[in-house]
């Protein structure tokens, strides 16, 4: 085995550069987990390219010789989407991480996929603009279309699927295709820009993307608003979609996760059901919807909304929602997280998010439940210790109660997390009827399996790597 | 042949009922042809199916013994996609327009194929509810989807695509599959919804669509800005779409297809390049925005703009925008109209509108040129006579020509109106490195090739019927 990783090392050089393949055993670790409770598992080799082209021949030579080629963002995939489970070549994108071009006239941009959240924001603000999918962590764009990820905005400006307009893709055999092109949109021919986003590197290596972006608003007005129900808040929030034009987040955060962030930010908030809200627009529109928020939320038990317009201010009223993960594992440093995903229609939502933080509370496991309300998506934190068993059975229990009650609902097992290696079983069950055609895709575009293996499928590797 | 239709229609009497299988001549015509310039072609026979089982029998028969099927909804595709170019069964989705359920909270509604835009808006009014996409003509639901078509309002709301939740698809075999849910986003595994929408009926056939509404604005504010020139039209339209967030429609016609709406209607508006706009939002935030772009368009040259808040005077304001297209026909009774689609970067958009509307001008032709602006979308209106070779030719090399200019811009060869039989020539050209997928995906669907054999893709159906 030593002997097949030199060669495949020495390989990797050859096809990118000696500084940027390596069997560095930090190295291999750094790129073996993601940020999800998903067991880590080693690549044989971690690669940084720079080029398609290098990503092409590096590609074409591993579906020459049978070996998994994993894809590697900011490690910040929440259902195992990184791990190598079968070893292979390890793509890190760090040395893509370039902006290519920034068409404001257009409102897109064409970037490599290494580029994260925070580097194109802090490169479109001199232009007026922004990118809008926020999810949570400082992800990579690349992983963020390969997950299909959303978060707390796209109740306004929709999911990252909505914002891709092209890309350029490797396919598992080093061919290069573009799925799209820079016209806001088309009608021409099968949507494959569509097929991609959400393949979670199991049908191709994006190696470019184009993307849409957004005038920056004028006015943004941030609100907390305290409830006395779960249900109250889901209600009120409900209301708010139909009636407040400009909201462009809306997030429940329960009592239990208020508590915890309290705990860790010596802050001193209520600790009931709270929306953190957020209005985006012009001045006399979003100070219309505040005011109307405040009004209608009043009839749902609320008592008022606090209003924060400077931006200083509005960053600090988000803490507490932001930093909700972290107070969390700061509060539990022997504990694993797991972060859960579901998304319920809107109606439902209340009744799942109770559903959720009761059997959380019944449990003897620490956790707590926060939600995009404006999607129906919610996610929900159980702390445990992955070495006791019981407590491990336990989080996968409460984990399965939930995608249960969400498939019952007409729901999706994940709203934006995606499948990984976590979720294969539920996606088995919640598109039983068509998993034949996705693997019939999958088949027809990697049929050795090389790519991501493991992922979204149980089916792994075809047959075994020839060197 | 008399022998096998009668055959044919024996059959599709027993799969349905005596009533719904016809193969009336006159009943034959109306589904020979859509509303564009393509040649009509005859059905042997054409269905009205009443549920998603009697589509099943009825493919699961046709795949069988290798005849076409295609779909007809309101029959106002542009690219001749309901055309039964090789003759077989067609199905009409008259009798399948029953709207099934709304879900208020959910903000979504479940439909049968044959619903129309406007039918489903009476009926979502009294929920304060509306849905979207507008294409101009008063379409199926299942047609729209089946097109991705978008229209006035996407610079807003999105299109087609972004609005399916769920398709109930019959596949060539007769399976039945859904291929998403009620759930207002998912990441759970390749997103199949997506490939469906567009894929223009030679995937499967829409039995049931589950479709996102909206809830109708507290104001809308129509206003009608006249320019010097298109140029100047087309800048101060990009540059509202960064600054005022109502914005929902934005449209640009040009001073040849004003001059025709003005003999039409006996209006008497100036001849000039005119935005036709749209404000959706809360009272002020309309109020504000509407005022700023009174501002902002007087440094591009617009004099001032003509708002109407009153319902009967938006629509009147509109009519010269809706009423183009029938200007036109009725100008020109004894000639064909061709009405040319395609996208470009927003920023191409004016010199693109500049360069088809000389192309006209300079032509033996009359024509027009309208757009909407906001997703740099553009139709030119081309008047003919199909019988006389020249004109024919002509208008193909106009529309030639136009999309040339877009694919060689970054654009694509049909923003709304899809490939149909008009455009397959285009398609190769524009995705010529991702063809082959595309057909991999035809092929492994509808391995006979009897779903909408022409459309799309040249190959027609793979063997003859062997009844």
């Amino acid at each position: 085995m030593k002997q097949t990783c030199e060669y495949l090392l020495t390989k990797m050089k050859n096809l990118t550069s000696e500084k940027r393949a390596t069997t560095n055993e930090a190295i291999l670790r750094q790129h073996s987990m993601d940020e999800s409770h998903h067991t880590p598992s080693l690549p044989d080799v971690v690669v940084f390219p720079e080029t398609t082209e290098e990503i092409s021949s590096i590609l074409a030579f591993a579906n020459q010789e049978n070996i998994p080629v994993v894809p590697f963002g900011a490690g910040s995939s929440l259902e195992g989407h990184s791990i190598p489970l079968h070893g292979g070549i390890t793509l890190s994108f760090q040395r893509m991480n370039a902006i290519l071009e920034v068409r404001p006239d257009d409102f897109l941009v064409t970037l490599q996929p290494g580029v994260t959240t925070s580097q194109l924001n802090n490169a479109l603000k001199k232009y007026g603009l922004f990118f809008p999918v926020d999810p949570g962590a400082d992800a990579t764009l690349g992983g963020m279309a390969a997950t299909n990820a959303s978060g707390t905005t796209s109740v306004k400006y929709g999911i990252m699927r909505s914002q891709v307009l092209n890309l350029q893709v490797v396919l598992a055999d080093g061919n290069i295709i573009q799925t799209g092109g820079l016209a806001a949109k088309s009608s021409a021919g099968y949507h494959l820009s569509s097929l991609f986003v959400g393949s979670e590197g199991t049908l191709g290596i994006f190696s470019e993307l184009t993307l849409k972006v957004y005038g920056i608003s004028e006015t943004i007005i941030a609100g907390r608003a305290v409830f006395p129900s779960v249900k109250a808040a889901t209600q009120g929030a409900i209301a708010l979609l139909g009636s407040t034009p400009s909201l462009a987040r809306v997030e429940l955060v329960d009592p239990a996760s208020i508590a915890q962030v309290n705990l860790h930010s010596e802050t001193n908030y209520p600790e009931q059901p709270t929306l953190f809200l957020e209005f985006h627009g012009n001045e006399q529109g979003t100070n219309q919807d505040a005011h109307f928020a405040n009004e209608l939320l009043l009839t749902y038990g609320c008592k008022a909304i606090d209003f924060e317009r400077d931006s200083a201010k509005r960053a600090k009223l988000w803490e507490a929602r932001h930093h909700l993960a972290y107070a969390f594992k700061h509060g539990y440093p022997t504990k694993q997280m797991m972060l859960t995903d579901v998304c319920v229609p809107r109606s439902k939502l209340a009744d799942a998010v109770e559903y959720a933080a009761t059997l959380i509370a019944q449990s003897s496991l620490n956790g707590g439940v926060l939600g995009h309300v404006g999607d129906g998506n919610f996610h929900s934190i159980i702390m445990f210790n992955k070495k006791t068993k019981e407590e491990a059975q336990m989080a996968h229990s409460i984990n399965d109660s939930i995608v249960q009650y969400a498939l019952a609902h007409g729901g999706s097992c994940t709203g934006e997390h995606g499948i990984g290696m976590g979720k294969i079983s539920f996606l088995e069950q919640e598109h039983h009827d068509t998993l034949h055609l996705m693997k019939m895709i999958k088949q027809q575009l990697d049929p050795k399996g090389i790519l991501n293996p493991g992922k979204i499928f149980r089916e792994g590797l075809k047959d075994s790597p020839t060197i």
